[in-house]
């Protein structure tokens, strides 16, 4: 098995290589459906007994109520306090940076007025209510807590209830200050399916939410799914991928360890590497086989790299581009020479990281931007998550008397050519002369 | 049976009343599911060849190939001419309303730049093609086309390619004339299952798409629902609602024939009135008794009023707000003096119409803003569709030389507290002084 895959655009079955690289399909398993199907239907129609129950089954955690679940504020403060200085100084400090991003990404309401006194806008909301999943265990990232619940604080979100699984009632201190610092507003420690269905339909201690957002394993996924209508959900995640184009005059060491932030997050990310410069390429590849080595996170890097990893000779940069918009990879690096010529040409990526100096990794925690971003090529058609993703806007429609004689008309004659006849009366009701709804010829 | 319920909010059981009137379950056929996975999957591997034989099957129509279910533009131009000059003339009105409003709603890029020179932003983009489902026979509306295809055109979508079945061959002359109003740029005549999996997947001779948009029967939405992910879609729409708010001035005749308006669309449409004034709401009722037998579709009107619709009389008009608040409406009526006072209380609908001469059928065919609404509830976490819809965002991340250093230790001491460690040493790698990679106490 090679270190990593090597692959020429000028081969001639290299579009097919390419396909059969990218290619992922995201498994259902039949059984974690199931199961996911009866555990909320019995949270809906038991409420609070069976989210107990579920939580004793599969966490280990005996609670009378869920009151005895609440993770209380003080808890979350007194973590924040217990965290060394430069730990606590760099979570605030990434997120004030997440914040600040943010902000500019605000909605407002707007209106204009028509010269006979109609008045059309948009209106612009905040989400009541949000629900934000945070994984146990080892998968329990602050950073990802930032990157969630600081866009619906600033949307204005009144309420953001953190629900966090807690087996055998080990709760990490460093989530918990992170929900401090980004400004939580309840949290209980309860997970799994049970924790989506308690969120989503609401039962007497836990009030439905508007949106569950966050991400979580399978059964987490599959719940999400199952309740997406009921409430909105963010997108479900694929495996995590970087896409490097390079001019080859960055140093090799520092895009071999891009390639590797990317590989470390687990055995399906992708990290993929295209270059004109054959000669960038060989140095590439032997400091991946230099460095690797010296990873804590070796063998998931390894297996990784080995069977979704590649790098790509591309014939020039123009060539790399058009790549990058077909694969449409969730960060794209632009490691180039002026990057903003380059970045003109990308019409889909979840985040563009322009310049030698700009890893992936300063993006993840704390440049600003959000860290949550479209994967397996719904670049295409998404968004990373936002402020927007916490906002919704309402249509305002005030047709002033006069309006309603030119627009009344109008929606009269389109309404009879569709067969809708109540339509068509509702306008003609507002003419001064309802007797002559016609548009005269 | 009765015409229309008739509730009062200070009756004890008012809160189940209105609850168990509200109640909808959108029912998920097995039949349905299996018969749309199974056209799916045929699409997906055969190609052009599956597309045939179903449209064969199930439409009646014989063709060789694409080619031959193409619809060609010089037809839609030909409908365009043969439409009276009323109804051409009202169709290109409301188009161009409809294109002025959503123009409001075109997002653009930006960027800042941080004093270290660091710049971030978002980069807007347009989607690159976009699949219109427009349904075949006499729920095909041209109204809802312009709707849908506009705000596409308006985004900057390159390619708009609407599918729709044509059984035995018949094509609706005001669809067509309405794709070329709007700016269609593509039309085939297939319809169903099978050109939902056409679009996703894309076949010889149809390019697979971004994103699908449009309504459709109940195969169309489970092989949307399964293509999700694949390509982003629209919202599955449930049946549509109307909620007015009255302060019991409007004539009575008015409000009754806005709530048929809604009634008319189908027997599962929902349309109710909260007002305070009790001899208004009988006012309607003898409205609705009078004018339902005038109506051509006095059936389905009586149908839809008798088992879901409803007049409820209020305490007062903040009581009500907050009634429309809880029922988060598809299209919400404030017909009253001074309504902006009440829509600022109003935070879930999906479109709001403001004072008396504002029928919804005004908004539906021509006002500007979009009729494709959220509806059962969804108003709590979405929007209107909109030129939103058709562009989506790339975060942008230049960090300088300067930022590098500051940012770098950033990340290096988060990346550090979640034991990723090539995401640290990616950010050390471009320290200037690799070897002192910690913030300093």
């Amino acid at each position: 098995m090679s270190l990593i895959h090597k692959l020429d655009t000028r081969s001639d079955d290299f579009r097919h290589q390419l396909t059969t690289l990218l290619a992922f399909e995201a498994s259902e398993d039949a059984s974690i459906e199931h199961a996911v199907t009866d555990i909320l239907l019995d949270v809906r129609s038991r409420g609070d007994a069976a989210v107990l129950e579920y939580t004793r089954r599969f966490d280990r955690l005996k609670a009378d109520n869920i009151e005895a679940l609440e993770i209380p504020r003080s808890e979350w403060l007194a973590a924040l306090d217990a965290l060394p200085a430069a730990q606590r100084t760099a979570l605030e400090s990434a997120a004030d940076r997440i914040r600040r991003y943010h902000e500019r990404q605000l909605m407002q309401t707007w209106t204009y007025t028509e010269p006979d006194g109609t008045v059309l806008g948009q209106k612009v909301t905040a989400l009541d209510r949000v629900g934000l999943y945070v994984p146990g265990g080892k998968a329990a990232y602050p950073s990802s807590l930032l990157m969630n619940a600081v866009p619906a604080k600033v949307a204005g979100v009144a309420e953001v209830v953190m629900v966090t699984p807690t087996p055998d009632g080990v709760r990490n201190p460093l989530v918990l200050a992170a929900a401090a610092i980004a400004g939580v507003d309840r949290a209980i420690a309860i997970g799994g399916a049970q924790a989506v269905g308690a969120l989503a339909y609401g039962t007497a201690s836990i009030a439905a939410v508007d949106k569950i957002v966050g991400p979580g394993n399978a059964y987490v996924a599959a719940a999400k799914r199952r309740v997406y209508g009921t409430v909105g959900i963010d997108m479900i995640a694929g495996p995590s991928e970087i896409l490097v184009i390079c001019d080859g005059k960055t140093p090799a060491d520092w895009i071999a360890m891009d390639l590797f932030s990317q590989a470390e997050h687990d055995e399906l990310a992708q990290a993929i590497l295209l270059c004109p410069d054959a000669g960038f390429i060989a140095e590439v590849e032997a400091a991946i086989a230099r460095l690797l080595p010296t990873m804590p996170r070796a063998e998931i890097i390894r297996t990784s790299l080995s069977n979704r990893g590649a790098l790509i000779l591309v014939k020039d940069l123009e060539e790399a581009c058009a790549i990058a918009n077909d694969i449409a990879p969730e960060h794209l690096e632009i490691s180039t020479e002026n990057p903003d010529r380059w970045a003109d040409l990308i019409r889909h990526a979840g985040a563009i990281f322009l310049g030698r100096h700009s890893s992936e990794s300063i993006g993840d925690y704390c440049a600003g931007p959000n860290h949550v971003l479209p994967t397996s090529r719904t670049a295409r058609f998404s968004s990373p998550l936002g402020v927007y993703d916490f906002q919704k806007r309402s249509s305002l429609i005030n047709v002033s008397p006069a309006g309603a004689q030119t627009l009344g008309r109008l929606a009269s004659e389109l309404a009879h050519g569709e067969g809708l006849q109540a339509h068509a009366r509702s306008a003609e009701f507002r003419l001064d002369d309802p007797a002559r709804p016609s548009t005269p010829d």
